[in-house]
């Protein structure tokens, strides 16, 4: 469920998580800043959320005005992207993954990078990218 | 309730995310990277928390490693601070609170200020400061 926007916050760290919307979401637009995703890709690299659990988030994305779905012409599948809403974000997202790139080793923690994987398996199977 | 560090994770933004530890927790951690604050102050500044969710918040900073509690000398107040692990986010927690001041205005969002406000108030009424 989307809450609606409140006109204040009592300061700016908590506006700037309630655009986020949480930990799934976040990821997901983490993910989505890099290039449009089709569902099924979005399932692969999520593979910790159920279908229920996904589409719930997208939807909250959507109607957030931060997410579209659609088709980049005839014969394409749907994919999901950022709007114009969602990439006012890119900076915030794009910080939170490179913090957590640079500060694992300190924590003694490895991370992945399943977009990249995910693209990786593409050129090698031939069966190209889908770059925006 | 702190959960366990899990050695890997998915992806960076998840692994970011579980260390900031949710909502308000984080907005605890954007006021703290200023300076400390004693008990007093963060119920002034977190109106919105009820004391016991508040205690248990700061508890689990706590037992996370990123916060501590403890006086800065003898007849001194007790007050929380930022441990060296804690200190290790002020770059992203910046970068939240620039974010929300910055973009607040693309969305007809006000966002207040509310440990200047505190402070000025201080200086105001001539009770002084405390800066770390």
């Amino acid at each position: 469920m989307v809450k609606r926007l409140p006109k204040s916050f009592h300061c700016a760290t908590e506006f700037t998580l309630f655009i986020l919307g949480g930990k799934w979401k976040t990821v997901i637009l983490c993910f989505l800043k890099e290039r449009p995703c089709r569902y099924a890709e979005l399932r692969k690299l999520l593979p910790k959320l159920s279908d229920k659990v996904l589409t719930e988030r997208l939807h909250d994305l959507i109607d957030s005005g931060l997410v579209v779905r659609g088709r980049r012409g005839l014969g394409q599948a749907q994919e999901y992207r950022l709007t114009q809403r969602g990439r006012h974000l890119t900076g915030i997202l794009r910080h939170l993954d490179a913090w957590g790139v640079e500060n694992a080793p300190s924590f003694n923690v490895v991370v992945g990078t399943p977009l990249t994987d995910l693209d990786y398996e593409r050129r090698r199977d031939g069966t190209g990218t889908r770059r925006a």
